[in-house]
């Protein structure tokens, strides 16, 4: 079988996961997204996994209950550790509110491929932004157990980067994620 | 996001998925393997899936009851679908022995995506070789549903490939395969 090396020798890159968790609305996809077309600009072969196309996909049927959230992530992770494992820079990015949530993702993804960016946009910037009126649905008690609503996100203590988009446009995120992501993942 | 046609130009070559069936023991992962190298040497990517790196992961806990079964070829066909759309020629070698599990790939992965080889080793060839040692237990009554031996299998009808093991070397069917897989995968 093909080893990993000879996989990242081809991609001429180091396979990682960069993990993106916050609030709903904090900004995890948007950055992702286009971090994967700065990547793409400069010859890095990256792969975006966040709700769009997963949950309609690998994840349907899934619910909102304990067991379900934690099997939620546990498939994320699965299969990020596949295209991980295949070279490819995957840019993972769902809330994962919970310490011990994400403590699972990093231990089925190896503590060195797994690296951790919080995207720590406070909840009254995300429930103001409300993109896809989440929030608001939440406010009015539609959706039980919404993150930062009426459910705990639990700030990562020592994540690998902090990204506070309060402070930082989407560019100046992108700019910062790749100074620190490149020595990761070139020099193969 | 990125598109598709993006991605693969990025790769030079289209995404495809080869679906290989068979019966256990008929070499489906053996060709998956060796066609992923020949297919690197050729300036490819491409990525196996198959019972090694699914079953004890993302699989993980699936039974061997009819439901379960068919979650397990859902999962593999939406991992497929994904590297697929990520513009990955992807190997995935997996029984699959009912038309409607392997119909189930196809819906999810996409008909033009979506090519089936079909590993027509017979059934007393596999369990001559019986590499595992699983059509042994399987007669001695301790693997119920076993495929071929007290489950059916269920030959692909219009394959898009047929690879009878029994009459090519390794060789040979990856020879057979590349011809035909090339022009699906090349030229973008």
């Amino acid at each position: 079988m093909l080893t990993r090396s000879e996989r990242e020798k081809h991609l001429g890159q180091r396979g990682k996961v960069l993990w993106f968790t916050g609030l709903s609305g904090a900004g995890k996809s948007t950055l992702a997204i286009q971090l994967e077309r700065e990547l793409f600009a400069r010859g890095f072969f990256a792969q975006v996994l966040d709700g769009d196309n997963i949950r309609m996909g690998l994840n349907q049927g899934l619910g909102f209950s304990e067991a379900d959230r934690k099997e939620n992530i546990r498939r994320i992770a699965e299969v990020s550790k596949l295209f991980c494992q295949a070279g490819v820079v995957t840019l993972c990015a769902f809330v994962s509110p919970t310490r011990d949530m994400r403590a699972l993702a990093q231990s089925i993804i190896g503590a060195e491929d797994f690296l951790e960016i919080y995207v720590s946009t406070p909840l009254d910037i995300c429930e103001q932004r409300d993109v896809k009126g989440l929030y608001q649905k939440a406010r009015e008690g539609a959706l039980p157990g919404f993150t930062g609503i009426n459910a705990p996100y639990e700030a990562p203590e020592h994540p690998w980067l902090e990204i506070p988009t309060q402070r930082m446009n989407v560019g100046q995120s992108i700019e910062e994620i790749l100074a620190a992501l490149l020595p990761y993942i070139r020099g193969v």
